[in-house]
This record gives C-alpha cells, structure tokens and sequence, in this order.
C-alpha cells in the first residue's frame, strides 16, 4: 500500500500491467495496441507521465513510465526490478467443476499461488463438462491471467487435465506423495490438517456431489490424508480457498 | 456422504431445504406454495415419497418425506432430529465491498459459519455503494439463505451495517476486544496468525483499494492484530475465504 499516491494502481480487476515478449520493443520499451489500452486510458484515466506497475509474463515485476498515450496505443518505457512472489509448493487437485464456476477457481488458485493446477475426472464429474469451450486453453489462460494481474504475479500455473481418475492413482499420485502429503477435502474425514503445512504436495478437493466411497478409499489405501472439513458443505470455489489459504498462512 | 442413496442431495446450489415457520402447519407437517417446489420438481426432480434434508430456519435439521407434490403444491412430513451446525465465534468485520460481489461475499461467509458481520465503512469504499438496492435486508437475507440451504445450517449470521469508521473504532472495537483479538488483513502487517484461532474474535478485511494508513494506525494503537498475507494481492471475496478458513481449521 506504499507508494500508492505516485503509482496508479490498477483498478479493479488489473493491479499489474502484464507485458508478454510481443509487447517489448527491446528490453525497456513496450508498446501496446489492444484492449489494455483503452482499460488504462478510459478505466485507469492515465496520463502521458503517469506510472505504473507491470510485470513481464514468466518473468520480472518492474515499473512503467507512460511515454505516450492515444485510442489506439500506448507506449512505456520500463523499468524492472523485483522478481515476481513466490508460489505455494502444492499442487491443486481438482475434480473438474461446472464449467461456469471454472474460471473464478482457476483466478483465486492463481491470486493464491498455487503452481499447478490438475483438473481431474471422477465419476460424479459430469460428462458434459468436459466439451466446454471454457477448457479451452485460450480460455483457461484469460482466466490466469486475471489471477496473476489481481495478484502482481507474472508466472502462470500449470493446468493440466487428467480425465482418468484410474489413471491418476497409478501415475501422478504416486509422484505427489513421493513428495509429500496429498490432503483430500472430505466431509468424513477425521485426520486434521498437517501441522507443519510445509509437507502438504498436494490439495484434493472433490466434485460438487462429492467423491464415492470407493474414490475415497482408493486415495487412502495410496496414503492421501482425509482431512475432514466440518459439517458444512461448502461450495467448491469457496472450498478451494479456505483449504489452499491454510498453506498461505503456513 | 452417508446415506446419500436413501436421501436426495439437493442439487446444485440447495443441500437443505429451508422451512419457514410459516411454511409449517403443526410441527412436522409442511406445506410449501412457491418457486422451491418448481425447485423440487424439476433440478431435483422428486416425486412422492421420496425423502429431502430440511431445515427449520433459527432451528433444528430433520428429515422430510414429500407426501404429495404438483405444480402448485409441495407437502412434506418432517422427522425433526439434529441442532444445526456450530458457528464460528470470530466475527467478520468486512469493509462494504462493490455491491456485485458482496452476495457472494455474504454466501461464502455464511457457508464457512460466521455468527456475525459488520459491513463497515472506510475511506476508501466508494460512497455510491452505501445505495444500492443490494444492501436491502431483503437482498442480504436472499444471500444469507443460499449460504445457509449449502452448508446445511439453519441460522443466518446476523449483518449490521456500521457506515462510520470513527464509530466502530469507538464503540464496537472495545467490545471485539474485550472478547478477543481482532485480526486485520493488511498487506504490509508483520504479525503472525494467532497460532491459537479460538482466539480470534473478530477479523477485518478492507475494500479493494486497502485501508488508509491513518487506519490502519487507528487499529493497531487499539491493540488490533496486523496480519500479513503476503506479496500477493487478493480480491475481497478470496481473502474472505482465505482468512476465514484459518479459523474453520482451527
């Protein structure tokens, strides 16, 4: 919150300026000509002379200078500095969630930190899901996006898709708890949050129906720890944050 | 999870459904006349006999078995059993946010289980807010219930509105901290989280654009605990949840 009286922050969905190699003109200079302009002319009301914060994606956080400004371009001269935050060491494991509520989980798993993202299928994810649009990878790296600039992050999460939950148990499980512990959200469970959340690799959380028993056996039998949420049923968006900020405040 | 074959989840935003004592005719004889048994009908798509989770709103859960059901009218005989789930004893303490996001603000909170929540005004929440139409109590309780029917609670928190910053430092911040201490989410806070969440009374998330400095100062001279979350900025609605499932793991 420092700093905030000389540079503009980004408002509201925009604290960061992400810049890809397309946009730089050399190392310090960048110029731009699609919808970013007019957010920052019309929503940010920026001027010739103002600055503000941006980030070069997969790389440095720095600060921008605004050299010239009109409809259809902006040019700034930058200057980098910090590296970008660091990311939570757990992978988030989630069961494929209605498509419409996707892109608001992938933002908040970025705004958090999470490194990678694993959307998995399990028998109550529905099989029309899976046709969305919104799985595609343009769409799934505006949502990213959002996240990183919300967050002032410039590296986005890996997501992958694992369509098969067998599949999961044989090849990627194993690879999670050889790192770690694989917490999975479940209403039953009974083993409480690890205590140092430095050993947590991993983050399960189910399908708004739930994981089946035998799903959830499955991950026991493999060694996944079943950490019991309470007695509420919580939306998954909601879910995702409360378990994934608990390695936040590790 | 148990029992889910013999009882139909209700399906995709309703776990519980929520009787009114107007909707009761006797103690265990309800009859319902509005949108929830076109609900019931079709998302559901129940018929007679079949049984739902209900709630009585201020009090018990039990179980229903739909004795008749048309497109008017939906009667319900109901076997009272459990107390609702216990609430969190920290209260929420939430600077008013835009009025689009503060339903789902509400919902989340009232899925995690607070007991109580103030929308608080700063210097920096935008005075146009204070008029919308969604901060009508009818609009709230409308946001209240839907976190309630998900997490299969029967209580709404209650929501108190304090527009004057200078007001809740004088007269209800003594109380939170008679009771407890009172968390502050603050970008640049250096303290830890309590290791100790039960004692927690309170916790206050700002607007988007952050508490003022002169704030923040006011809080913590009166003894309010500044907690960082690090380098990354998260939207209101995330941090909420963020912070809030701190405590749930407590």
């Amino acid at each position: 919150m420092a700093d905030e009286a000389a540079t503009i922050t980004l408002y509201p969905t925009m604290n960061l300026l992400l810049l890809s190699d397309r946009d730089l003109d050399g190392e310090d200079r960048a110029e731009i000509r699609d919808q970013r302009v007019d957010h920052v002319r019309r929503i940010l009301r920026a001027r010739p002379g103002d600055r503000l914060r941006v980030g070069r994606l997969g790389g440095e956080l720095g600060e921008a200078r605004i050299v010239s400004l009109d409809r259809e371009r902006l040019v700034l001269t930058v200057t980098w500095g910090a590296a970008a935050p660091p990311k939570l060491a757990a992978t988030l494991v989630l069961a494929l969630p209605r498509p419409k509520f996707l892109g608001r989980i992938l933002q908040s798993a970025t705004e958090i930190g999470v490194a990678e993202i694993v959307l998995l299928g399990t028998r109550r994810v529905e099989k029309s899901y899976w046709s969305s649009s919104l799985l595609e990878p343009a769409a799934i790296d505006r949502h990213l996006r959002i996240g990183l600039e919300q967050a002032r992050d410039t590296v986005s999460p890996a997501v992958t898709v694992e369509r098969r939950f067998r599949r999961f148990l044989d090849e990627r499980l194993p690879r999670l708890l050889a790192a770690g512990e694989l917490v999975v959200a479940h209403a039953e469970g009974t083993d409480g949050f690890p205590a140092d959340a430095s050993t947590v690799a991993g983050v399960l959380i189910g399908p708004e129906g739930g994981l089946l028993d035998h799903e959830v056996a499955a991950l026991a039998e493999r060694g996944a720890r079943l950490v019991g949420l309470g007695p509420r049923a919580l939306r998954v968006e909601n879910a995702v944050s409360v378990v994934l900020g608990r390695l936040l405040f590790a």
